[in-house]
């Protein structure tokens, strides 16, 4: 067996064998074959695809690829890894932990930080003062058992090949193939205990994939792996044509996950996290239907049941809880501007990707790896899509750090919005949702 | 400018800038990009290919990334570049080399060692004891000056970057791309003066394209790029469906080139031969038709013009031309073994790239670039597509020394013939000339 026959083969659309699959990787991962040659195979995938066999040889070899971790002992609990493909402004996760834990739904999930203009779950939580995740998964399970919540970065032990591969695919144009981030994102996800993954697959502007028809093949992709490993699975297609919710920023977004589990929050951003969770109720138990699920949601957060799970999981991950009830001590910069509108009229459009690219630039997030972030800057949107704004009135409040690009930074946001005379409608956050008996329950 | 966005413009099958190529180009061969990004590009462009205006400046580039080569002074031949994609038995460019001579058409080229299942020009004169090429441009146009045939073997300051990048295509699938084909082969025809270029280009299974599309489009590409750069074009689409000739083997194929400058040999392969010469002479004198044309050629071979001119080349290159004259001298292996026919009938098909590799794996070809060959083994064909063979007749002879496989490539030899019961009609050498004035006035 050749690696060259096998990049051919490749090429030329036929279907590859699990030797074929398992020769190649086998090779890369003990470093036998150069990047020249994995690069080649990974852009002839791009273009040729995997099928459903290819998928899951290639999944099972990346889950295998390093450690797995595993339950010591029998839980009662129903555990969920909710994922989200990544967008602008999403701090659904960390809204969502305390609810599911209110709700009797455990979560073990391993989370990734900030690249880019999207931001990270790890870093947005690490803008509480001395909250540490753990490093070990020794240290995940304990937090798991204490409080139903273990969350933790990625090491460099959890699927090395997937990081190895990522690495490349990042700098030879390979990331946007659907059947490698499928692959990439599901290995991660198969290496933790769960009942079921219910996946946030980000679609629009502000996101990796920018239109619903790539969404749903991505969709079906990971439907697929996570059956063939006894998950229950359901996707989301969810909107990011603009940003989610109005604060974009790591400790803007933790204060705006503290107004969701106070009732507050914004309207669609609210309804988003009750649809979520009933989704996930129905995952756990097929017989409690939306409406009812929905209830339930509301209850937990009417009681404040939710806010003091997170007062829990904050307490026990070490961080100070006393934010929930001093939003000062978050320490959002307190230097703000605002940005007016330049026009009157309706918002068309907003640039999300732009507007995350600001907001990294401000110094929130990161553009290479290995840059150091501020948790304190960000950013406040009054108005989204369909809302109508007069010329003068506020568009934006930018929390800052007098960045010497600031006014520059400032001109970028104002511009990312496109703003017209005929009213506009409002798209839902939910654009589709796939899998699971919840649909059918519907 | 991002390496990556150039990829990613590539892969997405938008044209690409001057500016871009010349980015990408530069800093491969400066060695500032890594082969792993390099890779990707070409297996990019492997599937979207190249247009005629990308394909320009990457000809431009690959051209000037080393030395040219120029006459130092006027002179009076018409020099015609003649080049084979490379078959199994094609000795055409050693016989038409003294033929052109004969006629006033002087010859300027560089030309290829054998690998795999191909033969190459340059191992098949050094099969004639002492024969030198020269080393150097300088010793070439002495060559050229003395004798109107200078040719040489590649060296390593010949487009520098065609030999970087054709080694990378090599092992990584990529080397079947038309654009990327035809760029590295008129790059090497563009570094050396010359009038016109004539491309054989063989098609069929002992052939790197396989079939006639391939072979057009292949053309197209080769035209419009000799026509910029001033060159006189024409190509050939000639059969590689089976071996040229009935001789494969170094010394074999000068053996019958001999025969052929004898006015003997097999008919089909004097018929090409006569062919593309007066194809040849009407590329330099439009004036001279084909009928005209090729009575001249038979004047040269009968009157032994040809075959004076080739002793010349001989001589002038170091050479023992007194294997003209006395063929032993070639030294073609005495250990010979007959194949005979297993079954009777018309033979249908030949596996010719089998033939092509058995004739390797007897020792005269080359495995991988650093194997030595041996000039004096080799295959005599009795039977070609469309003749008749009774069960038991001669098929073949094989001139081996004793190697170890001997049984297994005897075999490997007897199973790539196909014999039917029907009659097969033959398919003539040439299947398509295109390009040139030629065409037009035959």
């Amino acid at each position: 067996m050749r690696v060259v026959d096998i990049i051919a083969k490749k090429r030329d659309n036929y279907k590859l064998t699990e030797e074929e699959i398992h020769y190649i990787l086998d090779k890369y991962i003990n470093k036998e074959i150069p990047d020249y040659q994995m690069s080649a195979f990974l852009m002839a995938i791009y273009f040729n695809g995997l099928d459903k066999d290819e998928i899951a040889i290639f999944t099972d070899k990346f889950v295998n690829s390093g450690d797995i971790i595993e339950l010591e002992r029998e839980i009662n609990s129903f555990i969920i890894d909710k994922h989200s493909t990544g967008g602008v402004g999403d701090k659904v996760t960390i809204a969502l932990l305390p609810i599911f834990s209110s709700l009797g739904i455990g979560t073990l999930k391993l989370s990734g930080k900030g690249l880019g203009h999207t931001g990270g779950t790890i870093d947005k939580l690490e803008s509480i003062n001395n909250f540490k995740f753990p490093n070990t998964k020794e240290e995940l399970l304990e937090k798991f058992h204490e409080t139903n919540i273990g969350i933790m970065g990625y090491t460099d032990k959890i699927v090395p090949l997937d990081k190895e591969i990522y690495s490349l695919r990042d700098v030879t144009a390979t990331v946007s193939s659907l059947p490698l981030i499928a692959i990439s994102v599901m290995s991660k996800k198969l290496v933790i205990p769960s009942n079921g993954i219910i996946l946030d697959i980000k679609v629009g502007k502000g996101a990796f994939i920018k239109n619903i028809d790539d969404g749903e093949k991505l969709s079906d992709i990971m439907i697929d792996i996570g059956r063939k490993f006894n998950k229950k699975m359901v996707t989301i297609l969810s909107n990011m044509d603009e940003p989610l919710g109005n604060k974009i920023g790591n400790a803007l977004e933790i204060e705006e996950v503290i107004e969701i589990l106070n009732g507050d929050g914004p309207k669609d951003l609210r309804k988003f996290i009750t649809d979520f969770t009933a989704i996930a109720i129905n995952m756990k138990n097929p017989e409690i239907d939306y409406e009812n699920g929905k209830k339930m949601v509301e209850d937990v957060i009417n009681s404040k049941k939710a806010l003091d799970e997170f007062r829990k999981m904050i307490d026990s991950y070490g961080g100070d809880s006393s934010i929930i009830d001093n939003i000062d001590k978050l320490g959002i910069s307190k230097n703000t501007d605002y940005i007016l509108a330049d026009k009157t009229g309706y918002v068309k459009e907003i640039d999300t990707e732009k507007i995350g690219i600001a907001v990294m630039k401000l110094g929130a997030g990161r553009e290479t790896k290995d840059d150091t972030i501020d948790y304190s800057v960000g950013l406040k949107l009054y108005k989204k899509i369909g809302d109508y704004v007069k010329k003068g009135e506020k568009l934006f409040k930018v929390y800052h750090k007098n960045n010497r690009e600031l006014e520059k930074i400032k001109l970028d946001i104002l511009n990312s919005y496109l703003i017209v005379g005929e009213k506009v409608e409002k798209k839902p956050i939910i654009l589709k949702i796939k899998g699971g008996d919840f649909i059918e329950h519907k």
